[in-house]
């Protein structure tokens, strides 16, 4: 469904950008590899699995395919052995992760229109697949989910799925629509990091 | 299934009641608009999509049926601008917060009987239903849910569950049981409130 | 599938030294009786519900099968009432441990292999039967899985988990491949705790 090989290499790099999230906060909190390649697997692929057990689609992708989990693993474990010289390519993951936001809202959108789920419903389950995996990374590690915190992630997510969601039920299909709404929830992810743009917080 | 239009009403009230106390809690944590919604929606519809994946019945009523994730979304975006007059309503939230306990518990219980879950997983279900929110609520904010520590909440939800499986059991159906058991749990866990009841806690 | 009346004995023991393991937790976070029974359970029963959501399997044998959420909840009450006499009785529950480990791995792996997982996603869904209930125990009580942090024990699962994946796939099924492997992961685990053995941590 997700249209073939080049999109299969685009959902193995947000894989792996995802992975790397999750096992460089895994190396932070001092846990051993296994630890670090366990959060980068669910960081990786824990929105996934929760959009395809609520469309019904066993096993996941995560379970089903293994080039899913042993990129994610293999992600990990390298930034479990490199993760000193990470910082100096900072702006580059940072790159990354913004794509992986945009192509895994479209992606996990259009699975849960295909699988018949209503509008609303898809748009949540587009957004649930692009910040699941980062929840269940800060819960491992003991923090408090940063996408309810601060910054402007979800929301971007959430826009995007709304625009997959219109131009897939005015008839676009294909690749063309599904790339070009990922490029725009990139684009928008990359300014809203560059000018810190954040959400309100509620007075005291 | 949950018996037509007067359950519907009453099924959201509850969504909307768990959504404004896991939007309080987001509050009280000064999590951004996004996350406060988020952990509302997540507190109101979380047991509820267990109960659903633990049934099959897919996708989850939360993203199936547009009008309880935005009934979770308006109870939390509410709660938000308005929080600072909720203490003067307090009375009025627990007072909801039992009804919501009471009705979610009978119809997930009935659900799950309905897809054929045996009698003891129904109990369990019926009450996963009715404090899975908010279990994941205290779990989304660094806390060890208050479910587990104190006060009498899951083992009236348990009690009431028992009760509407032995009716069903025994043959009664429709609305009269279904509202009566909620009736009951309600009142049970609004003196329970009112006498500070509590489970005992190991010895040291 | 889990091959009759033996296994279910050995899947109970399982079941219920995974939920004494968990109700200690909830005892030594001062919990309530509800909330030492539903961490109990939850260590109990938590990896064997996502492996059982993971495969398709509805409702989870947890709910399914009653005799299951008795034994956690039977084995947690004893650990409510008895705790303080529970360090004289330490060894044997580190032997116990060992057991549910080597079981529940080689029973979960096969259940996935039966429902049609590939082989990689087979191995880590019956990691996940077994270290799943313990990652949920240490996120209900406040702490980083203490699986993601030190100690050799998920990876003893994994091996044993391709172990039984490898025999299922050479023609080798019934009962002796599944006890032996279980066995072995058992000894594994038990010269680990012997030895102190632990994985490597990232350098800082």
């Amino acid at each position: 469904m997700t249209g073939g090989y080049p999109l299969l290499v685009a959902d193995l790099i947000g894989v792996a950008v995802f992975a790397a999230s999750g096992a460089s906060a895994g190396v932070v909190k001092r846990l051993d590899l296994f630890g670090v390649a366990f959060v980068g697997f669910v960081a990786a692929l824990g929105g996934g699995i929760l959009r395809d057990l609520a469309i019904g689609a066993v096993p996941p992708l995560a379970f089903g395919d293994w080039r899913y989990a042993v990129t994610a693993v293999i992600a990990s474990v390298a930034v479990f052995w490199l993760h000193p010289t990470l910082n100096r390519v900072r702006r580059t993951v940072l790159l990354l992760d913004a794509a992986g936001l945009g192509l895994f809202t479209a992606t996990g959108t259009l699975k849960a229109l295909d699988a018949g789920v209503p509008a609303v419903g898809a748009c949540l389950l587009g957004m649930l697949t692009a910040i699941g995996g980062g929840v269940a990374r800060d819960l491992l590690t003991g923090e408090i989910p940063v996408v309810l915190r601060r910054e402007i992630y979800a929301v971007i997510a959430l826009g995007g799925a709304v625009l997959v969601t219109l131009s897939h039920k005015l008839g676009f299909t294909g690749l063309v629509p599904l790339v070009s709404a990922a490029a725009l929830m990139t684009g928008v992810r990359l300014i809203a990091l560059y000018r810190r743009w954040s959400a309100p917080v509620a007075a005291p």
